[in-house]
């Protein structure tokens, strides 16, 4: 069904702070949520309410739990989350390092017990919004190891994303990949539709590869292929940085293996100030310079041409900003139900 | 021919101070372009000696030319290299981050007017064998441009490599990849020897998908595609990365046009001292727990299995250590013939 933003605003604002969170930190959250689905990443969208509702029942989310900085130089902090939502926790990691990288030009933050913080390119877009370049990492724990090392045939990391963003105008240039040739959501999503893989991204549990999601999901389970087919070590080197980033660096050895921690996101997030490099007056205008150089080139047939890092994002959100949001009917149904069941709360026909 | 790395390390340092060089700037280009050979990776190695001293008699290369940190803060610096030799600056911006990050845990350093720094691998490298975790990246100036952004059929970026590197046992990690489906150096090898590329490296100058080199070199010239195949969005967002950190962070526009400045590197180095999170104590153990885990993945059939980024690389070392260097006649007929007429040097029959 269609569901307009500002509907899904105030089911969100109410579902997540009867269940405990501030106004401010479901503020948090449900923007997020619904930036997300404008864009068009609908696994990181508002389908995810339900999840996170679930996480709070079952005690994984913890609304009102306090984050804190454990441990920080000038330029530094590790921040706990203590189960809060993992979007509020990356925020608020996100205002640390916009804090300390303002006044030292550089600063970078990593999180402890920290849940799902949805789309990695939110932080980093913050930062670019704000005139600063920013990079960010997240790993997962164990229980999402899914993807193979290059050469292995067992499941040994997350699809690890990475994302960089930049000042640009009219958006900010917001890059956000996986590390892996395909999001485990997205294999879901093909079987239940009953359809195929194209060939080369994911491998049974022998290590064949094959097109058949249902070979991936097992049991005995198969693994999802590092990003970059024969050049596969390119995506496994990367995705080995993640983990060390977002654990090994910080402190922790692998993200726990228990049950309780399998929603963990290691995140780390870096900020330059460009001041750094005494480049502050001149950086945006030196973007403007290599944006304009790179889509100068001419188009390849059968695209529109080069774009940003993030264009599409961006003109999806004006899309869907018009139309509403579609939401699938048993996420909606989902929703309402737990709304009644669990809060009491009915909301007008949709 | 074969030729022992002592001989070959005799006729560098003799070439490189003929020309100017201090012998401790010789010694670090000798020595580098020595390792990248070990390596194996050749087009990094010793047949750069050759080009090196021909950019010396054209004024391109300055051996004596002082490098100067021309700005600096607690954390960061822009060195200017003067165009003494790409290593010897690349790697005294590695002994400057590595200084600051030994005080204030994060560090790092930009240079200019820079020549070609080799092999990126080395200086995150360094890093690493001294307990830090390092990033680099490197761009090119516009006679480089030789990749097409994503959608694109015009070179707008060089191949861009990344690095990172952290300590291990008993090598240190060490990634280094191009951020495009191949490089340069290598079509030329396909296109000398009268071979075709593997689908999907190459287009010509309309735009096509070609295996054929010849098609790449033209004129008119065509293009290397960014890394990743149908995800070439990933290789170009990462290759915008790499330039953005090489030059607009930094400054600089766009690497210049002019011929001179050809030749140009925009290197950008990263340095986290483990203590930066207060890790210090356990950042070698986690790294040993995490290599373990990857290692422990059963391997693919037709492959020994995973191994660590650079595992290769320090295999090779030991191999031609033993063995020597092999080195194309025409590379060492070269070398010995400008070191015969330019400087009189006759060296003892190889």
């Amino acid at each position: 069904m269609i569901v307009s933003q500002e509907k899904i605003h105030e089911i969100g604002i109410r579902l997540f702070t009867a269940c405990g969170a501030s106004p401010e930190h479901a503020e948090i959250v449900i923007r997020e949520l619904i930036i997300a689905s404008l864009m068009g990443l609908n696994s990181h969208g508002i389908m995810r309410i339900l999840q996170y509702l679930q996480q709070v029942e079952e005690g994984q989310i913890k609304p009102d739990a306090p984050i804190q900085t454990i441990f920080e130089t000038e330029v530094s902090a590790i921040v706990d989350c203590n189960w809060n939502f993992g979007m509020v926790c990356a925020s608020k990691m996100t205002e640390i390092v916009y804090e300390k990288a303002s006044v030292h030009y550089i600063a970078c933050a990593a999180s402890r017990h920290c849940n799902h913080i949805g789309r990695l390119g939110a932080y980093t877009q913050m930062l670019a919004e704000k005139g600063m370049f920013a990079y960010a990492v997240t790993n997962s724990s164990r229980h999402g190891h899914f993807v193979s090392p290059f050469g292995g045939i067992d499941g040994r990391l997350a699809t690890n994303p990475i994302s960089y963003a930049v000042p640009a105008f009219p958006n900010p240039i917001v890059f956000d990949m996986s590390t892996s040739m395909i999001a485990e959501g997205k294999i879901r999503f093909l079987r239940d539709k009953g359809e195929y893989l194209p060939g080369g991204y994911i491998l049974d549990s022998f290590g064949n590869v094959t097109n058949d999601p249902n070979e991936f999901y097992g049991p005995p389970r198969g693994t999802i292929l590092p990003f970059g087919g024969e050049q596969g070590y390119k995506g496994f080197g990367l995705s080995l940085m993640v983990e060390i980033l977002g654990s090994a660096l910080s402190g922790v050895a692998l993200t726990p293996e228990n049950e309780k921690d399998q929603y963990i996101n290691g995140f780390f997030i870096l900020a330059i100030h460009p001041a750094l490099f005494g480049a502050d007056q001149v950086f945006a205008k030196n973007i403007e310079v290599l944006k304009n150089y790179i889509l100068s080139s001419r188009p390849r047939k059968g695209t529109r041409g080069p774009m940003m890092p993030g264009e599409l994002d961006f003109e999806n959100i004006v899309k869907n900003k018009t139309q509403g949001l579609e939401i699938p009917d048993s996420v909606m149904d989902g929703i309402l139900t737990i709304a009644y069941k669990k809060y009491g709360f009915r909301f007008e026909p949709i």
